[in-house]
């Protein structure tokens, strides 16, 4: 049976854990929060939905001892207020890194030792350090990363030439923040690479780039928050591990070359990041990688507390 | 095809556009709010979403008269911060019912002719004042209602004796608010009365109904608003219309003897309330009834600004 | 993760598999069937669908050890030929009563310790002897019994008073087959009691009892099986199981008082039948009960081979 | 609302139904089959699952006039005995030449005027006759054609490297029969082109070519029938019509410079085929596509009864 935690229950984290719920992927649904008034919240407005799912879910508060089994932990912890009026996601650096340590050592305590998927910013230096924190190897903890920043490239081309997204296929690389790039030579749609299509339709890629890098902000600013793509997203990321799938999809993975988690294509399965998906990139992008992943490196060696 | 609007999106609305979309049950999606950058950042935060998602929902935004061909339309506006400390939903009685009469006349401007589902607070009053405003036939324009309280009581009695909320049948009867009441003489647990139940294990029913009134505020003190429970009774009420289930529940309908509406057991189906299901009451019960619908007629009354 | 395995992949087992993969419900998906050729076939019609559907589910073939950790068995093996013309279930007794000898015992020596769910007919008897011949408890192995039949006086009612299935409650109860019976004084739509609807619209109580007692002859003899509503009826027990969902309805479970496996009111969760759902009946419905448990014992008895 | 007809309730038609009942994807469902017992059976099978399902679908049988309004009619027919021990569609040639000729004139006859979605075979032969005889344009008649084949191919490639199936992008080509082809130009797996794989790791494309185009008497040979993968596949191409969803895939759509319908890759809306997604071949691959859909073009045109 399918067993899942949440931990962090703002709007990304309670998004996920409804969006489990209701569409009956969860058969267990474990939900952690440091402010114990919004658990129980969440709490009765999921067990008030029961009635009207065709679906189960038994649902645990507060029971961080209930993850030791668990198939897979989201981590979803961060404070809003921090951001303020956004721009960076290092504004919840800090705050996250010491949450991290709490979060991890937490898990590691209770000998949870399923799959780890983060979606707490700055994404890729938090994945980074609960996977040290909670002692798990690195194949089994990796984030969303830029796997939500693809999609909003996809978005952006769709809506920019009235495609479905799942027409777009590439990858937005680096950081799931301001570093991260479109990597437009491995970007095609309905298998015509993005390069010629540019050409051919006099389309901007700079702008194309900006409109994914930009996407959240977009969001953030008229709704103070982000949620329901980013739920889309982890979900995915959940149900490939808990079936196995296999699913090629950039997340934030850990490389060994840059001796961190960074945005780049993988595959996931059961066993988390079952295999790095290398794919040949220009040297310019090769060089926005490098610097992206490098300063993730920087970030989470200083973010580390030991 | 299925074409469904919401008008309003705050936590709930834009929780009910969210289950659309990633339940696939859209076509077609409109969404409308006064708040254009709220509008404009949930439009995004969806259409971010559809990279990730095997169907597809068309998403088209603040335009009105798209609502002249659509099937369904969900009202869910109101203005959170009138709720403050909570407690009572007729703190967006003033603010609603001229909210009511705007996009009620909007709604008949651009001639929708669909059913219309109302959540909007206090939501019978707002239910019979949209039904005024866009000149619907009363059959066409139904709430929510206790179609939410009764999934309360179940979750109260299911987590009281350990059952699926599934499991107890039965209603919440009355205003959506502070005057509705458990009819415990229709509930029932796996076919076993109620009253008989309580006899049996001791049960405090005034405990369990005390449980689904105030289940709404619980949720509301702990993370400001409510938003996953009601917005899936209003998309399980949305998919009753669009296949035309003829679906027995609940809900906040146009009683001839009220002149007004009240949370009743009905039946809905592709004309909206198709048939109300009359249901034996004890005299307490029956009395409960008429000072809760006689309140909301009067309020409607007050209400209409004509 | 969910592990379900099928036993037999004729029309009923196969259109289960379909089902659990096409929902996504199963995580890895065992099969089973004495022929190998059809095994393959089904193999890869399911295999060949996994590029068209969003979730993904492991397939397993002709592996019973892979079965030694799963959830869920179901058993719905059978020779179809046997019953020729149709009209009577014990066309398949003989043959089945050693296939469920085979299967059970085949279950028993890969160490199966999961909930075993039969489908295989007669039903209540095959149910009662692949518990034997498992070593399970009796708790942990049930057939859909009169699951089905309830359906299909559910979809006799709705059709004759036009109403959803779903608003009509209560049971058919005895043998899945020619004893069983509708139990009236326990059916009842949106809360009216059958006897009295019956009289007030002049419904023949005779002819719907026929009609859900024949529905499957009705089908079969169109179509020379039938699958899909019992399909539908098997992934709903599934499911209860996997999500623990203590889900309220009739199947065929073990009563003591009859010391043999019967369709009687139950509740469904990870452990089997958690609980029987005892409920007040007519003394002729008793009779009608008692008569069909009493056949049920013997051919339970009689069938069973050591 | 969503009304969709099939025609047509042998295996396929009857899975494709199933799956549009089960998934909730249908309003409204016609159900047509020359036979009526064959039918009847089935509208009983469909309707006594109804009670065991969360959405409802309004079932009506045997009425042509009901499809008038439908927005896709999916036809289904055949003669599963012309097949004998298979190994050629063209054994149902004759009788589905007749058989479309009826079908297209009685649809004409009653104004259906949705999107036609033919799944008979030979697929793309049939396809032609029924644009011809429903008198609809071009763009609103189209086949399963090679969705399927390709489905088949990246199930073999899934296989013989353990990946996702949905990792592999890329067509099969041209007839939905013998004279089809995976194109391996047009093939990556996770964005690796399937030349360059093939070398690296070994792989026998003509093996693989073989294994997608015998896909299908794999499954034939061992369940007399297929069902499962086509269903899918159809059910994925009716959703993209109903949604808008503008899904790029193979499809058998007509081609100007063929003069015929045959598999190739298209996008697929609420208008039928809205695009044709020319891709470069090489010129073995053009050869082939030349070759199947000449003979396709000969087929269709002496298969036409005027």
């Amino acid at each position: 049976m399918r067993k899942i935690g949440i931990i962090g229950l703002g709007h990304v984290g309670s998004t996920v854990a409804y969006t489990l719920i209701t569409k009956g992927i969860a058969d267990e649904l474990v939900l952690i929060d440091q402010n114990d008034a919004l658990c129980t919240a969440e709490y009765y407005d999921y067990s008030d939905s029961l009635g009207r799912l065709d679906t189960y879910t038994k649902i645990i508060k507060q029971d961080y001892r209930a993850l030791s089994a668990a198939d897979v932990v989201v981590t979803a912890f961060g404070d809003i207020k921090l951001l303020a009026d956004g721009g960076d996601r290092f504004l919840e650096y800090t705050y996250n890194c010491s949450q991290a340590a709490a979060v991890g050592k937490a898990l590691k305590a209770v000998g949870f030792h399923g799959i780890l998927i983060n979606i707490s910013n700055p994404c890729d230096v938090i994945t980074g350090l609960l996977q040290r924190y909670t002692g798990l190897s690195r194949e089994r903890v990796f984030g969303t990363g830029t796997f939500l920043d693809t999609a909003r490239m996809q978005r952006a081309i769709s809506h920019r030439i009235n495609e479905n997204p799942h027409n777009i296929s590439g990858y937005v690389l680096g950081e799931h923040g301001e570093s991260q790039f479109a990597a437009w030579s491995t970007i095609a749609v309905r298998g015509i690479p993005m390069f010629e299509l540019a050409e051919e339709q006099d389309l901007d890629l700079d702008a194309l780039d900006k409109a994914a890098r930009e996407g959240g902000w977009l969001v953030f600013n008229g709704k103070k928050y982000t949620s329901y793509a980013i739920a889309t997203c982890a979900v995915k990321l959940v149900q490939a591990v808990l079936s196995d799938a296999k699913l090629a999809c950039p997340a934030s993975v850990y490389l060994e070359q840059y001796g961190c988690h960074v945005g780049y294509p993988a595959v996931i399965g059961k066993n988390g990041v079952e295999k790095i998906n290398e794919i040949p990139l220009t040297p310019k992008e090769q060089a926005l990688l490098n610097d992206s992943a490098k300063m993730i490196a920087q970030k989470t060696h200083d973010g580390y507390l030991g």
